[in-house]
Order: C-alpha cells, then structure tokens, then sequence
C-alpha cells in the first residue's frame, strides 16, 4: 500500500484522550510502545499506516498538547519525556463553545462568533487549511459531552429545516452540529466520539448522503459498555433471564467533571441504557446506570457492574464485574481506528452513516432501524466491511 | 413435529445435577416453572420435546432421588413437595466403579464387576432395558470426575487394543471409558458432561465412527469458563493484550469433595487450562486456575476471575469477575440440551463426534484439530447445525 | 435473674425487621434458631430473656404479621410454618401518618387524627393498654424513614415550645416525634431505629431527661456503616490517609421504596456522612454515599465500599468491600438489643440519652458533643455499662 | 528530646521493603513525601526522630540500593531520581546463606561460613562494625521466608541445647537463627519482620531475657491478615458466625517468588492460620488460605476474601474484601516504626519478648500463653506502653 497522508482535526484536542492519541502514535514512531490496545493493528484492509497519521483541531483551552499532558497525568514520565516535544507543537485553535450546552468547563481558547454562520464558516476555514497540510482528513468529536437538546425539534429533521435554524441563529443547534455540519460541508468524514447530539439527526444525515460524506458515532464504546455488549448476549445464549442490570462507574478527570452537571449526564446515560433491551428482547426493569465524578483516581476509572439473572428452576445467580481501566488508554486507540475506517470509507467513495463501525460505540447510527449492540455481532459486520 | 419418547441414562444419577435434571423436567411439565437457563427452549429443530424426556441411570448410592435432593439441597422447598413423588420414583441402579478411578467417595451401590467385560456386560444389558420402555436412549455421563490416566497409553489410540485391554483387565481402563464403550457398542449416543477421560480417547472415536454413534464430550461449561470464553474473544478483538488471568472457585458439594483429592483435580484444571491459548493466539503464562473444596456454600459456586490485561501505551488495567452461581442450575439443563441434542443427530443419522456441541463443553472433542473455544463462534456452530 | 415480661412495642410493625423480629424470637422460644447474630446473647447483664419478651404496636397495614412475612418473605419456607400461627396472633394497631413526611407509601390502617394532640391522645392510650400487659414497655421505631424536616427549627430547641407547637398543628412535628413525645409522657423508653429526626431534638431530649426516661438512636448500624466504623480506626491507625470512600448500596424492599423518594433518601444518607470526619479527623472531600431502590433483591441488600487510601511514598492503593447482607436478618436482633438495653437502663434509673449504646447506631444521640463513631471505642462503652 | 542516632542492620536490605525503607526515610528528609503510612508519626512518646535514623545490613546480592530500586521498581520515577545518589552509597554487606533454607534464590553476595560459629562471629562483628558508627543500633530481618524446620526440635527448647548445636554444626539451625542469636549476644535488638523462624524459639528467647535485649516478631501484618483482624473482632462482636473464610493472594515480586518453594509457603501460611480461632474462640473449619506467584503484579499485591457469616435466623450472608495493595509500601513504615519501638525499649531497659508490638505482627511473641490477635486490642496494648 502506498503511504497516504491523514490529518485527524479533532474537537476537544488538548482533552485527555485527544493528548493520548497524539502522544500514542508519536511513542509508536519512535518504537518506544507495542500496538497493544489498537484493534485494527492487523487487518489487513487498505487503512492508512498508523506513521502516516498527523494531527490537529480546536480545544477550549489553549494550552500546547505537552502542557495538556502534563496536566492529563496519563503518560508515565518516560512516556511523558520521549513525547513532550512532539506535543510541544501541536497547539490546539479556537473552538466554538456555548455555555448553554456545557455548563461545567470555562476554557480561554473561545472563538466568539457573531453567529451559527460565523461559527460555520470559521470552521470550514480551518478544515480547508488542514486538508491543504494532509492528503486526506478526518474530523473527530472528543469534546466535553453536551446537554442534550430537544431531539425531536422539527428543525433536526431536514436539512432544510436546519439550515434555517443556522441562518436564524436557532438556541437549539449546538457547538457539536455546527462542526459536523462544517466538516460535511467540505466534504470531510466525521466520527462522533461522545454522547453529544451531532451528526446523529435526520438533517445532518441527509446531507452526509447528499453530500456523500461517510459519518459515524456515536459515544466511543470504551469500558463499562463493552463489557456489557460481549456479557449480555452471553447470558442470553444460556437463556439466563436478566433481572436487573446496576452499574456504577467512578472517574476523576475533565470528562467526569463536565458529567457531574445533571444535563450533560443525562446525555451520557441515555446512550448507555438502551443496549439491554436491544441485545436481551425484553426490557430490564431495574438496569440502573450511575456515573459519578470522583477524583482520587484521576484519568483512572473504575466501573462496577451487578447482573441478577435467573437460572433453571427459577434460581437466581449474580455476577458481578469490576473494571479498573483507563479512560483515555481504551478511548485514545478507538478514536484512531475509527478515524482510520472513515479515512478508507471516503477513499471507498461509501458515503452516509457508516453502520459497520458499530463495535467502537456505545450507541450506533443506522441508516433506519434499530443498531446492531451485540458485541460479537458488531465484530462481524466490521470484519466482513474491512475484507470487503 | 410428531411426541418422541426420550430416555436419558446418567451416570451418576443420584448427584446434585442428575436430580435437578429430573426435577426441573418434572417441574416444567407442572407448570411450575419456565424454561429460564434451558437454551435451546426456543429452537426450532426437531429436537424432542422436554414433556417427552424420561430418566434413568446408575449410582453409587442407593437413594432414590427424592432422598437425594433433600441431601443436595439445591431445589426450594416448595418445589421439592412438588416434585418429590416423582423423585420418589427413581431409583439408580449399581454402579460400575472404581477405587483407583475415584478415591474420596464410597458408596453403597457398587456393582462388582469380576473383570472389565463383565462390567460391561451388565452396562450394555441395563442400557438394553431402557431401550425397551423408550423410543430412543441417549447416555450421560455425570459422575464425579475420575484421576486422570495416562492419556496416550497405547490402549487408548486404537479400537482393537482398547478391546485388547478389556478382555485382559488392563488397568488404565476407567469406569467412565467402560459406560463410553457400552454405549456405543449398543448403538446409543454418549455425551460426557465430566472432565474424566470417556469416549475421548482415539479408540472409542474410532468405534463410535464405526457403529455411527453421535458422541460428544467433555466436562460442561458451566460456570467460569463460559465466562472466560466470551470475555478472551473481546479481549483479543480490542488488542488488549492478557498479561495474567487468576482464576480460583470455591464450592462444597460432592463434586467439590472428589476434587479435593489431587489427582481428579488435576483433570478438571486441565481442562479449564487450554482455553485460553487457543482463544487468544498466544501464552499466557500467568494463567492460574484454582478450585477449592469450601463447605459453607454447599452447591452454590463462587468463581473469582482477575485478568491483567496491557491496553495502549502499554499501560495496564485489571478486570474481575465475580460469579455467584449454582453449580447444578447452570449444568442441570445444559446436559438436558446435549442430550436433545445428540438424539437428533442419531436420528438425523449424524455418527462420530459432534463438534457443533463445543458451546457446551470446556474442553471440546473434535475429529481431528485444536477445538473452537470463542464462546460466539461455538454458538454459531450450533446455530447453523441446528437450522441444517 | 427473675423472669420479667417486658412488652415492646414497634411502630412498624408490619414491616420486614418487625416481623423478623417477632418470627425470630418465637423460633428462639421454639429451639428452632439459634442466638447468631445477638450481640448480648451471652451477656451476663441483667438483661432481660429473650424467652420473656412480647411484641406489639402499629403499622400503616392493617395485615397481620403472618400475612405480612410472607409478603416479605424474609423467613424460609420451614421458618415460616413454625413461626406462623405466633405471628398471625400479631396484628398492629392503626398507625399515625402524614403524607407530607412519608410520601411513597399508602397505608390501609392509619388513625386519622383531627389535630396532633388527638394524635398524642391515642398513643398514649395505646402504650398504656401495653403497659397493662407486661411488666415493662419498650417503644422501638421501625417505620419507613420520613423527610427530614428543618432541624433548627425553632420549634424543636426547647420543650415549651414543641408543646405549643403540638397545640396549634404545627406543620413540622411529624409522626415520628409524635410517638417519641407520647412514650416520654408515658414514661416509656423510646429507641429510634429509623434515620428520621424523632426523639433526638433539644426538646424531646429535654423531656426526657426531666422525666427521667431512657432515650437512644438513631439509625441502626447494619451493613455498610458497621463496616465503615470498623475500618476506618484501622486505617487512621495505620496512618492511611482516606482520599475517597465511594459507598453504593441496592436494596429492594419497602425500606428501599421509601427510599426512592429524595426526601426520605436525604435523611438516610445525612447520617451515613458524618461518620468519616469524626473517626479519621479530617474530612474526606470524596465521600460519595447512594442508596439505589433494585428490586431483584428484595430485602437481600448489597453495599459495595471503594476506599481510595494514600501510603507510604505517597502511594495509592485501594481497599474494595462488597456486603451480601440481609436487612431485617442485621436489623431485627440488633432492634431487639436496643429494647433490651433500654429496659434495663430504666430499671436502673439511667434517664435521658443512653449514649453507651452508640454502637448500635449510626448517629448516635449524645447529650451533648460529638458522638463517639468508631466500633471499637463504642462497644467498649457499652461492655462497661453492661459490666456496670 | 534530644537526637539520638539509631542504626537499623536489615537483613535482606536489598529487597523491595529494605530499599523502600531507606529511600523513603531518605525522601522525608528532603521533604518530598509525608508521613502517610508510618502509624507513630504522631506519638509523643520518646521514639527516635525519622531523621536520626541510618540503614546498613546484609544481602545476597551485592547490588547497591540504587539498582535494587531499580529492579524492584517501587519508586516513582521522580522518587527514584530523588533518592539515587543516597541509595547509591549503600551497598549490603555478605549474607549468611543455605540453601536448604531457601531453595529458590541464589545470590552473588553471600559469606561461605565453614561453620555455624563461624558465621555467627561474622555477623556479630558486622554489628560491631554498625554499632561504632551509631549510637544505638537495631537488627531487622526482612530476608526471604525461609522453609519452616521442626519447631518442636529439642535443639531449640533451650539455650544450652541451642548453643551445642552451633558448635556441632546442626542442620537444624537456620540462617535467620544464626543473625538473631548474633545480634543477642551483641546486645542488639532484634525485630523479625518475616515467617521465618528466628527469635521464636524457646532458646533464644531464653537467651534475649538473659541478656536483657528486645525482641520481637514475627511476619508483618500488612495487608490481608491485617484486615482480618480488625473485622473479625467485629463480627464477633455482632455474633455474627463464621463459616468460612477464604483467603486469597496473588503477588509478584521476590517474596512471592520465594513462596513459590512449597516449604517457604508453608511457613507463611501457618502464621496466617491461627489468627481466626484466637479471636473468635471457636475454629473457622473452612478456613484457606492461599498465596500465589503471579508476575503481572509485581510489587503490588492483591488479597481477596470471602467470609461467609451466619446471622439472626441462621442465615447466611457474605463478606468480600479485595484489597488491592502494595506490598512494600505497606511492609516499610512497619518496619521502620518496630525498629523505633524496639530502639525506645532498649532504652527504657525493656529486655526479653516485646509484647506490646504484637500490632505489627500476624504471628506475635508471647512471653507465655496466647497472643492477643485483635487489632484494637492490640493498637490499645502499644498505646499504653508508649504513653507509659
């Protein structure tokens, strides 16, 4: 294969995960780390080389991504060291921001537009200008999770609706639209890797297949999730009926703090609750799902699951599952490899939702009907797409 | 499809699994309880009904199984009233054992057999008697599991020197190999739900190939190698790289207290141990598997799994399990869908080893190569097999 | 010792620690229990036997305690049949109410009052048809746990003024205080199992003292807060320095629904907190406390604890407790102890807050100061009363 | 107080607690980490400051504590750095060494004595040596769990006995004999931090009382059976039951490798054993404990326990601790602060078993008759004898 250059413009670049990412590949180049944690590290499908990759993207903060890491607290110190003048030179620009949607974080790196439209606008330069320094791009939602708005205002339901809800400055369309919308627009892949609304309403799919631009999200399938995708069908195959479902998850850093406001949290349960119902065939009563923000751990997160199910004779069992993970080591390789598969969709010229990406999301856009949430499933139809 | 008469002969009837099994049927029929934990409830192959299944067997207890549940303590009390009449009625006939085979028990309902043959003789004629009050007979073996003979004895790699072996009284012969044998020789299939060398010995495959006779085996997953064969495949399939996995079970019924002697424990870590190598691709040589013999819980199982795995960066994070089972509500009613099973691959005309079973078993038989142990890709083997 | 009858009388009664507790000691009498789980069972105070106790009292259900168990189901199959004829002698009386401090749950035996000092009247005149009865009355509460009204009102900082509040209907008194004023008057003990503010306010507890009548709560120490008591002194002992304390507990029985309401949750988990800052002598900025209503459980509670602690070297690392408990089964002896302790306080003439039996509260009431929380400290004081 | 130079001799001084104890010392004079972890930072008895205290000691490896560290990779990185050039200057001295003893490690370091006596000369004069460049010097065995000879040798009933064996060479005397007897004869304390049998003979005890000189042990109490001490106290105290109770360690670092030896495994096990029956009075027959080799952990450690408790009714409920430790950070400040206590013993003229320690230990000296094992009793027996 030859080699192709990709630029990955992401929303949220100085975040944890975003500072993960670019520190992750530059330690790779140096051969300084394995690809452990990379899942698409052996396909053998035409994915851009992991060397070929180059960064960029806008933050709330305007801190240089060394900076950034230092703060993140996620590299040991001689990861830290072999990576810092690499991050030294990625600074992120001016993001787009709106109080309305996320209440929690104030950052000094805003770029105050007189509008959607301005805001538009400034976005699609700064792509423009990224893709004129890398052959192909890929935009990358790692923002700080948003308030969910009204999802079924009429203005999300076509693009028509929506564009004037832009011209008229509409309170309903959020930062994480008008950068979908933007990259879209020029004709750039883009992946949703939180539970914000983005690219996910009808509007903006109708023009991602308009414009045939290949779109995925959304919320990256990291922790607690996936175990629950890989446990679920599992117990469903045995025929153990699913009583109840508690899960509880404690994390100390940025992200665990814009989730401790009730708005954005509720966003952020919500992608995680439906799984069951979907994978199972029948609603869990008491599936109970609880983020709390704590700091000891930091980046460290830790995730507690509880499943009563009911065995022969009507018997019950539990089994419980404790997660002691990393935010940003599971999230910074996914985000990667998603931007990787919309990276080879747009060279494949398949444009719209890209539903085989499924098995990195906590919540996948289809086309139409309902997603596909069973783990090994999800692996499947990635599998059959990549060997395609 | 047309009611068929299914009888299933276990050995080790009297056990905490074989009365569950007879119990739990019993119960269904009642109405008393739903099909939760049986997993093929809802196929639709021509797999025999469960109202249809009757029970027979040996033991090396005397008790009818209403006195053995009461000893086993795994059915409510309700549901023993109700189905102790029922229980009532069955009583195991004497069993073929062994003292060299099975140190730690001894029981009241010993046949002595004066040599091999003999032994085999009254196997085959009590199998007869089944065949007489049911259309269709299927062998599974339950007993508490034997020490562990020297596995590639050559009496074992050909039908003609086992057969050799019998007539001469070798030693190496076991009790559980003596039932495989008889079955076959009637034409009945054998399934082997115990971790003790049986019909997986190259001899007995050659015979059952020869007589056509569906056989499968070995040792039931039940409690934490199910586990561990859905969560190694999502492991591997996100790259996180399994550094260590400490499993350990504590458990006190009479399984638990035959492996507590040695040398039956040693089979039963064997076949938990292979696992993980064929899932994952590579060693993992921190791979420990504990059992422990521990009264308080009677039949209640408690696994514990630690799993040390390297994600991006190298960095590491840990996953436990914490499986709060019961050992005969989650064997009770896979070894009734392995016998359903193999009396429709006889009657489909289906002989020699059933490898589309795998989903059922820890340490799967095939005809030839390493076994498919992902627990999704097992189920889709049995999946196809049974729309065939 | 002398057999002397003493009557408890349980506001609650109809609730899973009420019936526990009747049912339990009726298999006491019977032979069909043994003395696990009663602290002073070996006791050589003059306590009272347990063979020489009755039950009475009220419940917002009118069903008898027979009924009531079942509906708990709390006892075993056998425990129920033995104990049942005892228990459906036991029928509570008409219970006082108010839907403004106990909003979850809706009663079928509740006395309408016309104003509080109606309320007090019939009481009062209930523990006096008590008193009738057995030599000695002890009132214990065990009613659902009530909003938390203001604590400083002005209303409960002196005894004149609660009194002019019960004159005039004032919205503050809840039923809780109701009960506690009325066995003061009545110069009976009052133990308060429950979180809700009863007789620990300045002007109950300045009744009690001027009438010279035992006093104790609140807040039975059972699972998670036994467990925290006990540890944490270890930790400071250890010079382990508490960074965090995550503690989830799930329970699904009527405690649990009453629960699921935010104002009695308020309550419940305000008496958890304090705990930490008094024992380790700094406050632990990340002690996270939450209560989920789940009902695969039933009355079976589970209480998971992440203590987040710093070592030597300034070096994290994590302690993780996980309580498989059983409400009523922890809650209905201690109850019973409390009753006990606080009949023979009484007998001695040891009036107002009994601050020696701080171990079996999670609050302990003082008389004055802050109240001693670590378990060991606590059960010394108690040892030395009991010694006394 | 006036500042007292003490020297601590540690054998072992290159293993993972030896070097932490040094560089930790070390930090807290430069003021890079606090006093978390040391339990008597505040006491106000006359204990040696931290800062006036210097190590020397014994190893089987010749490394300096700079590479130790490096291997054993306990230190941050910052810490590492911090602390090289102290750890750098100290280099062990030639250890006394068997093989029979201690079958899984060789070392490049060790003193081939020809004879018991002539090793006991050497170590005395290392003494000397120490104590020339301190003022009061302490001896600390830290050394790896040696196999546990026969304790009821007659060789060790009395000091006489004892010292004929020395003369002839007896296989029965082992290493940490050898240094214990020594350091007696100097007059030096002599604390012993691991299973191995050493100062807990009838003989030297003998032997320290005659002297008049400190002694105390043995095995740390650091981590699980430190927990279990301070919850079985309270289970009792709850009359709470105990069933079972199963223990289960996984660690990685020299020590486990060590354990690995089935005898040195012995050792260790045995000190972890009686702990239960002395504080609840009774004999836990499900008790196990097991303690495992697993590389991925390294120096961190992981205990797990299971208690299963009867309660109120006969049920059962369940216990589950899973501490997630490390070990020589929890190991150093013990050690450290015996060495103090022993130190201020010596001085108060404190000679023969120092009972008062028992805290820091799973398997306390005695004068005479039962340890007392529960930690709050305990933490109370040292606070006396500080305060005193």
């Amino acid at each position: 294969m030859e080699k192709r250059k990709l630029g990955i413009a992401v929303t949220g670049l100085g975040g944890a995960v975003g500072t993960t990412m670019v520190a992750g590949l530059e330690l790779l180049r140096q051969g300084a780390i394995g690809t452990e944690g990379l899942p698409l590290a052996e396909s053998r499908a035409e994915l851009v080389e992991y060397s070929a990759i180059a960064f960029s993207g806008w933050d709330l903060f305007s801190a240089d991504l060394a900076e950034a890491a230092q703060a993140h607290d996620v590299l040991s110190h001689k990861q830290f060291v072999a990576s810092a003048p690499a991050l030294k030179a990625v600074r992120p620009r001016q993001a787009v921001a709106s109080r309305e949607f996320l209440a929690n974080i104030e950052g000094d790196n805003v770029f105050e537009a007189q509008d959607h439209r301005a805001a538009v606008d400034r976005v699609r330069e700064d792509i423009r200008n990224f893709k004129e320094e890398h052959e192909n791009v890929v935009v990358i939602n790692l923002a700080s999770t948003e308030k969910l708005p009204l999802e079924d205002s009429p203005l999300f339901q076509a693009l028509a609706a929506f564009e004037r809800g832009l011209d008229r400055g509409a309170p309903e369309i959020s930062p994480a639209m008008i950068y979908a919308y933007a990259s879209i627009a020029e004709g750039v892949p883009y992946g949703n890797f939180t539970p914000s609304l983005a690219a996910d309403i009808p509007a903006l799919v109708e023009f991602a297949e308009e414009k045939n631009v290949p779109v995925a999200g959304k919320d990256g399938k990291t922790g607690q999730t996936f175990i629950k995708t890989v446990l679920a069908p599992a117990l469903k195959a045995r025929a153990l009926k699913v009583d109840g479902w508690y899960s509880t998850n404690i994390l100390g850093n940025r992200d665990g703090l814009a989730l401790s406001n009730e708005d954005s949290l509720r966003s952020k349960v919500k992608t995680k609750h439906s799984v069951l119902r979907n994978i199972l065939g029948y609603e869990v009563e008491d599936h109970i799902v609880d983020i709390r923000y704590y700091r000891p751990r930091g980046d460290n997160k830790e995730a507690w699951d509880n499943i009563d199910v009911t065995g022969f004779l009507g018997q019950p069992m539990q089994i419980k599952v404790n997660f002691l993970c990393r935010d940003s080591i599971l999230a910074a390789p996914l985000a990667i490899e998603i931007a990787r598969c919309l990276d080879l969709a747009a060279r494949r010229g398949d444009g719209g939702v890209q539903e085989q990406l499924s098995v990195f999301f906590k919540s996948p856009m289809t086309s139409g009907g309902e997603p596909e949430q069973a783990f090994h499933r999800q692996e499947g139809m990635l599998e059959k797409w990549l060997g395609a």
